[in-house]
C-alpha cells in the first residue's frame, strides 16, 4: 500500500517512528502537495464579479495545472522514500573483492540520482505552483486569499525541505558535472520560489 | 469521521475541492503536526556513542513532548474545521428584529473566538515544537538533521500559516482588550518561532 492511501494518523506514526522511511524527504513532497490543493481550491472559486471570459479561463487553467502539479507532489512522497530505500541497499552490496567494491560504487552512484531526481520533482512541481499564485491573486476569489497563503507557507516548505534533501545526497556524487549542473538547478529554483510570489507574511 | 482518519490521499482531494472546509487553517495544523512527528522521529536516535545518561533523557524528554505535540496538532486539523463551520453558521442566523440581531451579533463573537483559539492554539503547539530543537541539535544523531530541518521547515509553516487564520477572524473581533491580547500573543509567537532555532537553510 502506498504512503498516501495510508489514513493521515497512521501516516503521522509512521513519521514519528524511529524508522528511517518515511522522513523528511516524503514530507517535503507532502507539504508540496498539501499547499499546491489548497491553491487549486481557490483557483476554483473565481470573484464574485466583473470577471472576463478570459480571467476566468485563466483561473480554470491555473486550478488544473495545480491539480496535476499536487498528483505530482502526492506521488513524489512515496517516491522518496523508495528512493531512499535503494541508497540504503546499495550501500549494504558486499564489498569483499575488487569487483565486488566496483558494482557497490556503481550502484551506489545510480541509487544517488534517483535519491536526488525525487526531491528535485519535489523542487520544481513546487515552484511550478508557486509561480501560479499571480493568477490566483488577479482572478480568484479575494475571500479566499488566506488560503493562497497558508498554501505559498507549505509550497516554499516543501521547497526548501526538498532542498535540504537534493544536497545531502549530492554530498555523495561524484560525477563533477552532473552535481554542478544540479546545484545550479536547486539554486535557480530556491531563489525563483522565494521571489516569485507577495510574501504570505506581508 | 475525523479528517485525519482518512486517507492522505482523500484528505488532499477535500483540500482540492471547492467546499470552505477543511480549508488553510486545517492545513496549518497539519504542517505543524508533520513537522513536530519528524522531529519525535529524531529524538528516538540518540548519537551513536558519548551521551551521557543525562543527556538521553533531555533527549528522550524532548521525543515525548514532541509526540504529545504532534498528537495536539492532529486534533486542530479537525478542531480548525469545525470552528470555521461555527462562524459561518452564526453568520447564517436569522436578523429580521433587534432581538434577532443582538442576539446573531454575541453568537458571531462568541464564534470568532472559537475560530481564533484553534489556528492560535496551533501556533502555540509549533512553536513549542521549534523550541526543542536546540535539544535535538545538541543530542540527536547528526545523520538525522536533515530531517530536523525539513521538521522545522514545516512548524514555520505551521506557524505562519495558523497567523494568517488568526488575523482574518481577529479583525472581525469587537472586544479591543480581547484582540489587543491575542494580537500581542501572536507577534511574540511569530517572533520567536522564527529566532528561537537555526535557520534550516543555512
Amino acid at each position: 500500500m502506498t504512503l498516501t492511501h495510508r489514513t493521515v494518523n497512521a501516516l503521522l506514526q509512521d513519521f514519528r517512528s524511529p524508522a528511517p522511511t518515511p522522513g523528511g524527504g516524503s514530507a517535503a513532497a507532502l507539504a508540496g502537495a498539501v499547499g499546491a490543493s489548497l491553491l487549486a481550491m481557490v483557483a476554483a472559486l473565481p470573484k464574485p464579479r466583473a470577471s472576463t471570459a478570459a480571467d476566468l479561463q485563466l483561473l480554470r487553467d491555473a486550478g488544473e495545472r495545480c491539480t496535476a502539479l499536487a498528483a505530482d507532489l502526492e506521488s513524489l512522497v512515496d517516491r522518496d522514500s523508495e528512493a531512499y530505500e535503494l541508497v540504503v541497499s546499495a550501500y549494504r552490496l558486499p564489498k569483499a573483492t575488487d569487483e565486488e567494491k566496483a558494482a557497490r560504487t556503481r550502484a551506489i552512484q545510480d541509487a544517488l540520482r534517483v535519491a536526488i531526481a525525487a526531491p528535485l520533482d519535489v523542487m520544481r512541481a513546487s515552484n511550478a505552483a508557486i509561480a501560479l499564485v499571480p493568477v490566483l491573486q488577479a482572478h480568484g476569489n479575494q475571500n479566499a486569499w488566506s488560503d493562497v497563503q497558508v498554501g505559498l507557507e507549505l509550497l516554499r516548505a516543501g521547497l526548501r525541505g526538498a532542498r535540504v534533501n537534493v544536497e545531502i545526497n549530492l554530498g555523495s556524487v561524484k560525477d563533477a558535472t552532473y552535481a554542478t549542473e544540479v546545484a545550479r538547478e536547486v539554486a535557480r529554483l530556491s531563489e525563483s520560489g522565494a521571489a516569485g510570489a507577495p510574501s504570505a507574511s506581508s
